[in-house]
């Protein structure tokens, strides 16, 4: 399942990027499942890694080799997380860095390695190194290209995420295009699943990785399926630095903004095809004391399994969006001073059910398939925003099945 | 749904407590929905009450004539919340009260309301009032009326929850009986859903309240269905004192054991009877630092839908409990010190898979219906105990469908 239609966009060129794929029957064959991605000499990185204490082999490896050395490849599998699988899973993460660093002629330590799929089975490597030929002989910049990448790193996903923009800096088009994967085990914390975003503009590394932090924040730090962040979360902003320079407050303010376009729409495709999804959920919080606050009050709400149940149902059940947020972490919360609204319906003021609100106004918002609910807090001037997906009869037969 | 058998147990008679329940048609007509309790005079009664900022309106003023009044009478309704609903479900609930003041002669703050059901319909207070006779004309000390009581507060349980104990103090036999109700928004925050315990001791009412409190944050405070707090928890521990004293720290210990084991026995009811629910999950978390460490690595496991839905599969997925434990809220983690049996088979240990694992073992023990997950986090000497239910497809056709 996943909500409404999506088309993977045409990606531009990225001069000296090039993308390619392999069946290398990580976990069953006959599927793309080995992506390689080759970065142009002196391509700036930056990159966010989960906080999850027990963090994937591969991300210990990645976080190692992107503080020791300039990257010049990523090598990317699915089907398998190399998570949970101690030592031998960081020796098989450096195995695979270094066999892909062999046929390429590059030192092993300028790869890095993200692998996602099933938690605490072995990485099977020679499978992978099998497949590293063919992943390489089909090296290419096109759109194509990108778009079989954005299939090749799918999990329990039905669909390739992408997203392209581009800006003018100094006279000259700057391009940004990305992908991600994601659908469950989705509430990241600095990072999705996996995303790999990439920019022909050349950006000096701190400001790099400050942008890639910051967009991070309302992009892929704000969205969660079901409120478990995964081993392997990694997000990587990459500048192949081949067009113009960003570098004034102007600059880096269009820059950016075209970064934030790229990265919430590909957050937002990780929750639009979330495992089980019908509906696409936004959550705006305003009138916090502070952005945490807003947050908060949006994460509880978004984790709520019976605000999640009703919005699967299109049942406008408020009442259940109300203990949600009355239970959120809150200090000297006056409920009096909140109102929350779902789309154009006013649902609750003054502490109960808003004066007009009727039921057939309600269950003619909660039938759409893009839903925005606002909780205006009336404490404060921050606010946030997170997106969400429902809670349905197949986010439980995918999760109970995965294994099978 | 529910796990396993559980037959009301034999509730002696408590000497000037009485319970009556009677049909109000309160959301739908042919099922006990009202329920009265009449108290001996002066009696103790403790109180503890949700922590949701969007508490209902019998919570206010239950809480409210608490504290101004000697208590006499407890009046539950299910199939109504009477939560937010603002002013009108104040003046309801005192409405009530007075209603049943008048009818047994006593002031209206003598009455303490509780209401559970759906929340923001208007209390249908002329049904709740056209009903009170017949409540009161059926109160009864026997085992049967408990029953009944049980039977008269349920939601979307399926089966009434009672427990019982005795102790011996000073010479004469102490009896406690409770009955509790809950099934789905649970994970109470100072209370269950609705829980009434009454012992025939006389206890202090500072002492009366503590042992409430204590022992309420091990049974109903440690417990969760799906995260969702209520808006209208409740329990009370209330004291006769028609049998022994309760002053010494030996007697005080001796009926705080004997207290202890009727609040589990109903919190744990609460979890067996869990929406939808399959399996009964107990998490043991060990050497933690804090007890509140402890708890928060529990309850961070027993939320995660990833690891709800692996119990429902009777997978013994443990790569997400070991995801979840990662992601709890724990600072300088160090997973290679954590361990992690199922029952007695060790699943992880050194930051991964047990050596000795096999997949047949987990998933003999991931068969059972009664599951024991038991975390030694290698960092200190607290401990928690936390229990929860699975998430099943029943699970989200329950909450689907509750309002239809």
């Amino acid at each position: 399942m996943a909500v409404g239609e999506a088309v993977f966009p045409r990606m531009s060129v990225l001069d000296g990027l090039r993308l390619g794929t392999a069946e290398a029957a990580i976990k069953k064959p006959g599927r793309r499942d080995l992506v390689v991605v080759e970065l142009p000499e002196n391509t700036a990185v930056a990159g966010v890694f989960t906080r999850n204490a027990f963090c994937a082999a591969p991300v210990h490896v990645a976080r190692d080799h992107l503080a020791r050395s300039a990257v010049r490849y990523l090598l990317i599998n699915t089907g398998n997380a190399n998570a949970g699988t101690g030592e031998q899973g960081m020796k098989d993460a450096e195995y695979c860095c270094g066999a892909l660093a062999s046929l390429v002629g590059c030192a092993g330590e300028a790869v890095l390695p993200f692998s996602t799929g099933v938690i605490g089975e072995p990485l099977p490597v020679a499978r992978i190194e099998a497949a590293l030929p063919r992943a390489l002989e089909s090296l290419d910049d096109s759109s194509e290209a990108w778009q079989r990448a954005g299939e090749g790193i799918l999990t329990t996903d039905t669909r390739p995420k992408g997203a392209t923009a581009t800006c003018q800096i100094g006279g000259q088009t700057v391009t940004i295009n990305g992908i991600s994967k994601g659908s469950g085990m989705i509430q990241p914390n600095m990072a999705t699943m996996l995303g790999f975003v990439v920019t022909d503009a050349a950006i000096e590394s701190d400001l790099l990785s400050s942008l890639l932090r910051e967009t991070t924040q309302v992009s892929f730090n704000s969205i969660t399926v079901d409120s478990d962040t995964s081993t392997n979360d990694a997000c990587l902003l990459m500048a192949t630095g081949r067009s113009a320079q960003v570098s004034s407050p102007k600059e880096v303010a269009a820059f950016r903004a075209a970064l934030e376009e790229v990265m919430v729409t590909l957050a937002q495709a990780v929750i639009r095809d979330a495992e089980g999804a019908t509906k696409f959920v936004t959550l705006q919080v305003e009138q916090a004391r502070t952005v945490q606050e807003a947050r908060d009050v949006a994460f509880t709400v978004a984790h709520s399994p019976l605000v999640k149940t009703a919005l699967y149902a299109s049942d406008a059940n408020w009442g259940r969006i109300l203990a949600a947020v009355g239970r959120a972490p809150v200090d000297d919360f006056d409920v009096n001073a909140v109102t929350i609204d779902l789309g154009a319906v006013r649902l609750v003021e003054h502490g109960g059910r808003a004066a007009d609100y009727t039921e057939e106004a309600g269950s003619r918002e909660m039938a759409r398939e893009d839903i925005t609910i606002r909780i205006l807090l009336g404490r404060g001037e921050s606010a946030a925003t997170v997106w969400t997906s429902d809670l349905s009869h197949e986010y439980v037969s995918i999760n109970a099945d995965y294994r099978s």
